[in-house]
């Protein structure tokens, strides 16, 4: 049991060195991950990223295409995970009126030999930055919350998604 | 009212361009933003990520740098940003035994025409998303949560700092 | 005469090296460049792109991103210049309706050793090499022209500035 | 008739928002693009090019560098590109004697599921860019036009190529 | 004899312009490279390298970071190489106690097209350049020698080792 | 005497944690480095780097641009640096005839309130870098070595010059 991998840090070898690890005997398979996040506003704030993603002071595109850019970027970011060759990347947002919150959700996907989360965690990570950016004119505390991994498909490891 | 600087996106000029704003006029002075946020993980990953900080496979160790590396980076991830000299960047760690979270603090300075916030929530977010990364192997539900801006100082708009 | 700068090729030394020239002596002032250029594209794609920009497929959204973000990388891509701190950078774009032309202009500006010609022209050449690359499918015979500099204000070297 | 990919945005889904299109589904295969433009300058800034390319100075080296460089960088630079490995670059440069132009050809190749147009026009555009550059200080009046897709062969759209 | 490719630079063409080679009709084969080099310093500092590798103030983490991270940077930093894919990495150090030497070896490993001699060679000089920067306050006179490759497996040109 | 700054590694704080160390407080003054190293190889790669310095296929030219790219890239190489605008960089190279070593020297300079002796050292390491690179084909045998500062004027700390 202690030497199950679900219980074991694979970027670490035998002497705890971070290493990047071999992905050289794994398939290349068509790979889907899913993750998603949040940034919670004031209610100012909130109704100028709403209106500017209708009309102009377009927010939302700018953070779109942060994400997007920061999913091709994230082996130069994270320092153990492997350059890798995108096949797509997608960033949507939709609105929590309730709670002045931009929910973001990224979608990427890759025929490879690694999964594709840490590119849509990324991609959250990044296009929340930017909304923080574009705003924090307006509200300094802003706070970007729930990024998590939605599901995944594709590789030995199996399926996986979250309800939540 | 309406024209005050605290209700308008900054990011936009009157057209609705997304524009880098102008910081010719801004005074370089002394500046110092902190940021924090958490991972929340699995009882499993949470002992093996402290253990590791004291032993072998040292997850936070290896996170730190991609936090501070990340700090240097942000006008290459967010596109509005502007290029900047940063003076020093600091990324801790300390753990919520009970809610099995990891809790990251990143602080940089600089002597500047422009404030550090961005510098310090992307060392959180890349921290945050290294020790997701180090971790997935084991659990996969993890979250990052609270990226938000704990203190800012220097700067025309002045200090501003929140209690939690 | 045959020793006169403007005669000369500053970035080799007396044996034709190559060298990053010393900015070192030079004084911090506020300089000012703007760029110019067009796209010229089939009638089809020129009625998108201005369609798009009014409403949803906005090609020159992503254009002036990927064109201000281009101003702050220019040190990485053209091998001589210098790292420098750019205070502002903008994209504009206008139509030339009868020949169906985009029209980019950009404008950065600095108050730094070094003039910003290099950085408006580069945000000149991407944003236009982003219209090409979202056009594509629609048309492959675009031709992206007329890539210059309009004007250029502060330094030792005097203002310039020209008429077409 | 509307619906024909040739009359769309592909890098748009249909509620208009910027995506990197799936190439999951494309055929790996070999793809060659021809890409070229020019650099008009005066006489006396041709002239030093000229000779630097023979002898000293050699402007053209470091352009053909840059070009190749940023053929492998498109993919940073141009946001909804997919990351691609190049199997091969050239840049080359001929003298448009009568009218003081040089002119830039470019050509990359790749085994891989999308096309390389791109990275050969973005290899032209950074390398009349470097040339711009390395010659400004003798003329500032330099034009960089005529950037274009020369041919492309390989891929499902079929080849294309262009008479001028 | 004078064509033999043993005694010819393939990265210039028949007129002596540097290209990037076609790797287009390259096996895809599994490829390993191992090289290694060594940092000589002071007593003083080699003190302070073994010890901080053992208990606080980890050089020697900090620099396997770097390398890693730098193997997967080298098409940005070496003209004329190819984008590529790596499998693994692994970055290894041990201490020569009598020279006073941190000896350094790195290890990577793809399936690809290419060779990944670069990337080793790269990641041990980048690692060798950040104990160099982690000591400098302590000894100046630290010195980086004998990066060279060690072994070499896989692809057309065959297996290559050496004793020393 | 074991608090003195010499005898300490400022990368680390007192917990023995990595850090970009502040230099908000040194004085931005006028700094210059220099850094050689040298490139070992068979008689056979050397004639040809050496004939091609004059005619065709100019390894050392490249070697140039990729050492003078190399000492802006800096900040995103070795992980605790700071990033900083160079006024100045030049890399040159000379041959020793005897030992069929090409050897490489690099001076940087700057205005600014850190030294650039990591810029000058990783200009010369990545110019090594490349004439391995492009020397490869024909010896795989080289040895990159002695990679040393020879000077370092300006600063706080001293001046500082080396002999050999």
């Amino acid at each position: 049991m202690a030497d199950n991998k679900d219980t074991k840090l694979t970027h670490f070898d035998a002497d705890g060195k971070a290493v990047m690890v071999d992905v050289g005997g794994k398939q290349e398979t068509r790979r889907v991950a899913v993750a998603a996040g949040s940034v919670a506003m004031s209610r100012v704030a909130f109704d100028l990223v709403k209106s500017g993603s209708m009309a102009k002071g377009d927010v939302l595109g700018v953070a779109r295409i942060a994400g997007i850019m920061a999913a091709k970027n994230v082996d130069r970011l994270i320092p153990l995970t492997h350059p890798l060759l995108i096949n797509r990347a997608e960033v949507d947002f939709s609105f929590d009126e309730e709670d002045c919150r931009v929910e973001i959700e990224a979608m990427v996907s890759i025929t490879g030999k690694t999964g594709v989360e840490m590119e849509a965690l990324t991609a959250v990570a990044v296009a929340a930055l930017t909304i923080y950016d574009m705003c924090k004119a307006v509200d300094k505390t802003m706070k970007i919350s729930d990024i998590r991994l939605l599901s995944k498909t594709g590789g030995k490891s199996g399926d996986f998604s979250r309800a939540d």
